[in-house]
């Protein structure tokens, strides 16, 4: 039931560029998180997922915040139940949030989350291009726009939420499985 | 967004029966419970409530183990979107299981979970009573009875199940949060 | 397809307490509802099952009519599915409400059932704590309001609905059939 | 609520043949069933309505007794929330089958209905037709066969829910009330 | 899985009035449209239909357009996934309309299609009596008045979306397959 | 309703890569599909965009056919009411399978489409990651297997569903709509 439907390569047999970048991840988060090596069996789709995630998650334009986006990734990932993408983002979700209560919240009922009211707005905009993309009507926009969001920051929203619902989908399908290492960052202290 | 809908009653508001019962479980959670309290403000559903509950839960016949019936709850409640129970009883299964990871993984999708096939039988009947127990047939009872459940435990599965889903609900509509102490209970070792 | 998938025990199997409030039934009903030695089985459950469903249902403080709760009940039931419960509590909804047609139409379609405005936002209300409670927010509260409805009232609708999604949940898996003489109680002048 | 959204056509005001029609199915009732002159007013699609529905419901050829056709009907119209016809042709139900208990069992949820499998099989493909006829598969008709119904019995099955699929829609979209006289009908012996 | 499910009788096996209807539509369309002999076989039924089918689709009153009228058809088949007459009503949607684009825009997603906002009011309305016609409500014929439609319009709009959620049912069941001709017809100018 | 909500570039607008790219595929198709445009707003997101596009539906490896991957397309596109991934692939469908009618059969109903067995168990299995890939089993794998699809291929079709809901969800929520020219490719020899 847990285990990964497909072998992932090992750290020496990636393309040089990949290993480059997954060791660069290791050595600021101590650990390799699963995705990077379960996606490097397909170098070339390797390469289009991260550059696709990094466009999204690490461009400094727009007002949302790295936590905002993390807030998303977690919400999408429940709604889709991904358990690889809920416990990695809600993680890092925790971390820069700084509260260790609010991806278990965002994940098991975001109405019901510890989060502002233009979160609460985000949020319900994601889900909605996440189960019912189709519906989306310019009402929805100036529900966001009431919120001060631009439609850069919603081009923003609707992408990050498009981006991980094919992440859960491939993680579902694949079997991915989150290193354990995730359960526990953010609930505690960080050891030094 | 996460405040109760209805004011708790304080320890000395409430009847004699109940403050002993919360007192009780103070001294052995190290604190109480919100559903305690927040039940409280009606003192007869209270007591039926948890006379309910302990019937199902602390019941030593049948062959569901603690870790089982926590389990039930656990993913009952992740189907309902309840936080208040997702989070309290998450935390319980993992002390019962003695596994960190079991709550999250079963929460966010019972399929990926890292359980036994019997237990994997045993929710997969839980959420068809959750969702749709109209349509539970006598080949949903021979799946159960396969990995040796008897038509006693299948009353257990079944009951627990149901018991929270009505706890959900009230949860849900009254705005029941979960105590900041259970998100981390069963992550790390007992604080001595 | 219409039989009991547990044996329910005959009076003298039951404990004391338990014949007694039985036989009290019987002698006011005509009959023993089924419901009441199908559970009897597990006293504990029983007990807690009839202690719950009192507190709900025969308190006598708040703005609900014996009538409104039955209709509360009748309307969750159908949307559960559940044949006991919308024969049995349709038969009493009937008697209460004085209205022989209103069980079948609330069962079938609230929306089409010749009951007030209040009743109407009733059961829209109930309908969103039986079907999706996670989504409840404070503009559901407002619209009970609006019809003179207290937070105390909404409690009962709220509970009624969870408690009989629970006896629904039971109904449904241990195949629970309600007593022929229901179908026709309240349709017909009551035999001398 | 219970208001009809369009008024309807006395009887003098309808077309000769309608009249003739409907003094028929008076005479034989004891009263004119709502539908005949809420329909009249549009007296084309009146003749087109009761042509498809006598070709299909009176019908002397195909193993399909009245009462399993009456069946279908009951529960497509409960599937669809029809009160008009859930309540009228439930009547009818009873009265065929001599069984007063069936059509409530049968609306409720047919599962439960203490009814033939070969009954059973019938009403399982009639919901499929009436929820999600576009995934119809072979083995659909398979389980029928199975159960000695021919081709011709199948179409009969598929198109009578097909059929009260567009009276369904037609009485909730117009508001059409079921006559107070079909409550009763078939639920205790006919008055002399 | 693209084959009929019964066999369509032969022009010649036909009784004469549903030849010479048959005859006149292939006179004008220049083939037979499959559903004339496919339910040619049940010639009652034939009879009720298409006597349906014109009191609906060629009345001359209200104020329907017949392009607004196969838009309804189209949408309605659409969200049936019924492949005749999504094809075949589309075919005669870009005719009458005089866009060859539109029927797929009106198939994939009405919302999107390049259609007036009085016809995406009347597709809206059309949704709502196709996949919850239990929910109509005074305010969805509100909405419609807005726009201009009376309630003979109304009563159209939904009969001819009720009128094929039959049609579609039939189609779905019985395997019916769409003439070739017609995937082509109001896409390039007509041969002449 | 058919207005795309952000304004695209213009061709001399965009970085030189992606204008290359552009041109090309003008030179190709004899225009620019819209997508290229609309997305070029963005230059990383479409870098890795196309990215993961080429490498799985121009990859050379496996044994699914460019007509397979645009099939694949089709029907998540369908599930996902996407009306700009519906005509532009419907449109490429066409043209690789060399079948003028085999989109529109996929997009209404994958099941009536005149396409094999092996096709008809890879759009099951690519309508289950779409639409619910967190039940996706060792069972769904098995059933591939039987049609002779490796491992490798169903990562391809999990892949192709997953990446194209992605794209599904951009087009809705930003209002992409397909080029004119879409609508007809495929349906008629191409014009020389």
């Amino acid at each position: 039931m847990s285990q990964p439907r497909y072998p992932a390569p090992t750290l020496d047999q990636v393309p040089e560029d990949i290993r480059a970048r997954i060791l660069e991840v290791q050595e600021k988060a101590g650990f390799v998180p699963n995705v990077f090596l379960a996606l490097a069996r397909r170098p070339a789709e390797w390469r289009a997922f991260f550059a696709y995630h990094d466009a999204l998650m690490l461009k400094e334009e727009g007002s949302l915040t790295k936590g905002d986006r993390e807030m998303i990734v977690t919400a999408t990932s429940a709604a889709n139940n991904c358990l690889y993408c809920v416990v990695a983002h809600g993680a890092i979700l925790r971390i820069y949030e700084k509260k260790p209560l609010v991806a278990d919240q965002v994940a098991v009922n975001h109405r019901k989350a510890d989060i502002t009211p233009r979160q609460r707005a985000m949020l319900d905009f994601a889900m909605k291009v996440c189960l019912r993309a189709q519906e989306i009507e310019d009402a929805d926009f100036d529900a966001l726009h009431a919120h001060g969001f631009s439609d850069e920051d919603i081009w923003d929203i609707a992408s990050i939420t498009a981006f991980f619902g094919l992440s859960n989908r491939i993680a579902n399908f694949s079997g991915m499985m989150p290193n354990p290492e995730f359960y526990l960052m953010g609930r505690v202290p960080k050891q030094k």
